[in-house]
């Protein structure tokens, strides 16, 4: 708290609920489990009146959890972020020209939405919007089933011998692609756990693309093989 | 050849194989399948007396084909290279603090091992010998078998909806995952048949550990998805 004054990131801080009275817009930046879960506390700290944003990168819960219980809940999912964690790592522009992504159940007011559009806004982001199912298919594709990719690369590779010859040969590419495998351990769980049937959806199609090029290597289809790599490139964003 | 001339990259250029003529050390920087599958004229042109080195990704294959060739010949894999090619992707100092093996089959003199290091050592950079059947198994793992994982991340990604959302929503952490299965088809598509048991090998050890993760978030055992996230993120080099 001391070091956020410190910084300037704040004007008041404080982690007593009570800050909250008053409250007329609350950005509730939680870890996902506390999304998904809400402390009792929390729900009956917050002022009724308020208007209620989340960050979690995950959305059909999240609303499940919250508007049920506080009628200006919007659901938002702002995508930016670095691989620090802590006061130490907020940054000025951290949300210049990243998605500010807000995912509408039906249930919100046009003014509500229109202000938290307002502050992506303002934030610099670019303002999207869409259904809060399809914001979970999307990120499960993208973002959550891609760490687990990522992680089985990490725990294949550790257990292939030589392992020292291993090491000494891994290169930017092997570097970058368990970037993500290689994150928070907390998060990719939670992330999973709290998206879970679109991950296991997403891990389906996932495993469905490389058994048909593993079976393309086993059957020597090295024409089919180029192809299916020639189209990947293509589609690379 | 005028533009390598012009860049200053070499003192002389030239197409025709009688330049060989008189070189005591050719180093064959050539497409894989040209190492695997020499071309004659090739064998024919090198003289017998030279030191001849490579730099193909794949050992074994390469050291079957020219060992039996050319009495001097040295199996050598510089790991260094960019996203680009061509004359205009040389670059000074490419080779400094980057890794360049040398995999002596056993029929190798001394002399030439050493005069094979001592031009590592020379470009700067750090000089690893190992067996070729290891070297082909390590660079499966680490190189080879993620190009196809990262491949079939692009792929299913590709096939998702709504494929709109899903771009608008990929950040660096997407780009990371599927920058080396974007990378050149015909390459990805050589590496693995040159490759293709110890591809194989890799590829089926990668599909239990993400099987394993799979069953994990089927099964909600997220305090075991966490325990496999937190060793994942362990053994990251």
């Amino acid at each position: 708290v001391e070091r956020a004054l410190e910084r300037g990131l704040v004007d008041e801080a404080s982690s007593d609920l009570s800050c909250l009275n008053g409250c007329g817009l609350v950005l509730l930046a939680l870890p996902l489990n506390q999304l998904v879960e809400p402390k009792a506390a929390l729900l009956q700290a917050l002022p009724p009146e308020a208007l209620v944003l989340d960050t979690g990168s995950v959305k059909q819960p999240v609303l499940a959890a919250w508007q049920p219980q506080l009628p200006r809940f919007v659901g938002c999912h702002p995508m930016a972020g670095t691989a620090e964690a802590g006061v130490e790592a907020g940054v000025a522009g951290l949300f210049q020209g990243r998605p500010w992504v807000i995912t509408p159940s039906g249930q919100e007011s046009t003014a509500d939405l229109e202000m938290a559009r307002a502050l992506g806004q303002d934030l610099g982001s670019t303002v999207l919007e869409c259904d809060p199912a399809e914001h979970d298919r999307a990120v499960a594709f993208i973002s959550h089933m891609p760490v687990l990719v990522s992680a089985a690369l990490l725990q294949s590779a550790a257990a292939a011998e030589p392992q020292g010859l291993l090491q000494a040969l891994a290169s930017s590419g092997f570097a970058d692609t368990t970037r993500i495998g290689g994150g928070n351990p907390e998060l990719g769980s939670l992330m999973a756990r709290c998206n879970r049937e679109a991950v296991q959806q997403a891990l389906a199609a996932y495993s469905k693309a490389l058994h048909h090029l593993a079976e393309q290597v086993e059957g020597q289809d090295w024409t089919g093989l180029q192809q299916a790599l020639a189209s990947a490139q293509a589609v690379r964003p």
